[in-house]
Parts: structure tokens; sequence; C-alpha cells
């Protein structure tokens, strides 16, 4: 069973479908112990800031799926909090995009990685990379460098929810649009992105890709403009100062 | 084997030590994934505190040794967690003070209570209560309000690390003096605390016992002058601007 019957009108309705998710995630071998402490450190991070959305945030969604629809190359990388918290959302997202969808985890192992391929499948994935792992991100060592070459290596903008920052800076180093979502705005991750989405990714995905239906009949000068008049620093620090200020 | 060789003077010193332990825990049964989440949680608002002691935390930690000092019969409550993270310590502390010490879970398992009765044995604990649970909280729904009559149902001081928002509130409601280790202020477990110390468990439990040695020869009338001028709300408002200002 995948899913629980929560009335989406309950008030604590985003919180138990993510909790459940979670567990979910760790019964399928997904989601990692260090997944686990993760998901509490966004928890606390997402109370102090309301719950909610900011506007900052959702400028930062719409800048996200104007980068991604102007990409020659998209991906959308997948750990294992993200395949077990948004599978679904993820492969909605690509659809609505034209990216490529490819796992890649901090603690790799072909158990793992096959876990969350067949997880991405069962949610409507067709084709899902990461297995070939025949590219590297300089800078990295051994397992946490490995990309698909025709993948995350060939790519010119990357998303990537609830990244490692070593990772997230090796990427930006490589020169690619780097899309982040991360609920505390001052991780390594969130201050390397080229955007940087500071929500809940339970939030964030679905919301990139509403705005990319919307966007979808834009044109390329319109995309560009969106994705000029977004400022990553002020979009951190309207999101510090929720935090700061209790989200009220 | 139990603990790793960090050297003290390692930046990160007390963060890894922690993630070991936890992990750790998780390898003998005695930390759930609940516990997880609950760490990353704790680690967030560690961050935002500035990862050590603020002035009033060292204030509370010594208003919880007084408290303890002055008790008949002072009960310190042990979860997952904090076996996992501090059980020497706590150990400690009840040598200090002589406190006993109970196990209780939020999730109670026969298997748990017994791994965590167990780990706290190796780490020096003679007697170690919680198995008998012939005594209940009142208001709290069956396996949670399990405690021993003779322990915590006795006990006029608890001092509960990590605890519940719920449970915690019960426990206050029984009239008891209620000693709370919590990071984060804005919890019910800090709100309903006597005496609400807002830090990290791992350097709160050892301040405790470092308070409690110093004033092991202090007067009754010392001790109550102490527990007198603690102020709880303070003591909250306090932790709380150093959250929202950053810890600077």
């Amino acid at each position: 069973m995948d899913e629980i019957e929560i009335p989406e009108s309950h008030p604590r309705y985003e919180s138990l479908l993510t909790r459940h998710r979670i567990e979910h995630g760790v019964d399928l071998g997904i989601t990692s112990r260090q997944g686990l402490i993760a998901q509490g450190r966004g928890e606390a991070y997402d109370y102090l800031l309301g719950e909610e959305t900011i506007p900052s945030a959702d400028d930062a969604a719409r800048a996200a799926a104007a980068h991604l629809l102007l990409a020659d190359h998209a991906v959308l990388s997948i750990n294992g909090n993200v395949a077990a918290l948004v599978p679904g959302e993820m492969v909605d997202l690509a659809a609505a995009t034209g990216a490529d969808l490819e796992v890649n985890l901090f603690n790799r192992t072909e158990e793992r990685m096959q876990a969350i391929v067949d997880h991405l499948r069962e949610h409507g994935a067709e084709e899902v990379k990461g297995l070939t792992a025949d590219g590297r991100i300089p800078g990295l060592d051994h397992e946490r460098a490995k990309v698909d070459a025709d993948g995350i290596g060939d790519a010119d903008v990357v998303l990537v929810p609830l990244e490692d920052g070593d990772r997230a800076e090796a990427l930006a180093s490589m020169g690619k649009t780097e899309l982040v979502i991360d609920l505390n705005p001052l991780s390594r991750s969130a201050q390397s992105a080229t955007v940087p989405i500071v929500d809940n990714t339970i939030r964030a995905v679905p919301n990139v890709t509403a705005h990319a239906e919307d966007l979808a009949a834009a044109s390329d000068a319109a995309l560009r403009e969106i994705v000029d008049e977004f400022d990553a620093d002020a979009a951190l620090d309207a999101a510090e100062d929720r935090i700061r200020s209790g989200g009220e």
C-alpha cells in the first residue's frame, strides 16, 4: 500500500502525508538513516517558515520552470528522500518540461539505486537514468562523483532537490544552471544555486510543474525575462527573514 | 564498538560524536525512525542557536540541578534518543543527584525497553526502572501512559529530555516539577516545563551534572533561592531571540 487515506481538509494533511511517505520509503529501502535525519531538519525549518510557500519561493519556482523550459537538456536529480516524498510529482514535472529523471545518491548502493528506479517506474516514469554511471563530477570522491554521461553529465540545467552541499557546489562549478529546493536558506546547496527554492519539496515540485504548464506557450523571450528578473540573493534574504521572524 | 576515535579538538567533534551515537543506537534497536527524524529537527534548531550553550540555558541547567538536589524523589526519564546519545552522562547525573533512571518510550515495545535497559547497564547503571509499568499517567492512551508506580508515578521532580509534547503536558498536569531539555523553545514540552533547558542534550546533561556537583554542599535555602530566581518565560524568550537572530 502506497498511500493512506487522509482527507485533504485535515489541518495536518501535508505533514501526515509526508510522514507516511517517508516511512514507506524506509520500508522500501529507499530512505536512508541520513535521509530520516535530513527529513527532521527540514521539518524544523518548515515549521519556522510557517509551513507555507512564501512569495519569494513562488517566484523562484516560476524562474525554475522557465529555466527548465529554456534548457537544451534538463535533468531532474532524484535521491532517496525525493523518491520517497514526491515520486509521481517528479514524473509529472519531467513530463511538463521534457526533462530527464536521474537517480543520484549520496550513499550509493546498487540495491538502493534499483529500488528507487523501480519506485519511480511504479509512479509512471519510463526512462530513468543513473544506473549507467559512466560520467563523473570533478572534485568529488569516487562514489559520490558518479553520474550518467548522457544525463547530468550532459545537462545544461539540473534540478537538485534536497542535495548535499558538496555535490551542489561541484555541480555549480561545472557551469551548470542549478535549481535547488532546500528549506535552509543558509545551506551551501541553497547558496550555490542559480535558483534556490526555499520551500518544502512536497509543495515546491507540484508548484514548479504548475508554473511550467502555465508557461508552456510562452516565447523564449518571455521565459528569458522571467529568468533575468529573478534575484537569488533577494530570495535567500526573504526566506531567512521569514524564518527569523517566525512566519508572521 | 561503542565509541569512535574523534579528537576533541575536531571542529565538528560534537556533531560527529552525536551522529555516531545515533547510528549506533539504530544498530542496537534503541533509536527509532521517529527518533532519527526528531534528531534532525534538533540539528536544525541547534544550528540556528549557534551550536552552543547560551547563558539562559546554563541558568536553566543550574536551576534544574537545584531542583534535582531538593527533590524528595527525582527520576530521570530516558527514551530511545536519550539512551543512544547520553547513556553514560545520564548515569553520571543520576549518581550526582541521587535520582532514579526510568525508561519511557513513545513507541513502547518490550524489545526496545530491554535493549535500552541493557545499554544503560553497559554504561554503569545499576537499577533501571520502567519495565514494571504498574502506574499510569492520567490523560494519555494506554501504551503511552505506562510508568513505574514507584518511579515516575511517585516522583515529585522529573527530568524529561527530548519528551513528546502530549506526555510532557500530562506530567505537568500531575503537578510534578518538570525539567525539560528541548532545542525548540516553542515546543509544548518546553512551554509546559517548570525548567526548560533549551540546549542540545549532549551538552545539557553533563552541564546539569557539573552544576549538581558544584552545588553538592549548598544548603536547601541556597538551592531554593536558585530555583526561585529562575524565570522560565524569560529563558524561553532568550532562546527564541537567539534562534531568530542567528546565534550572533
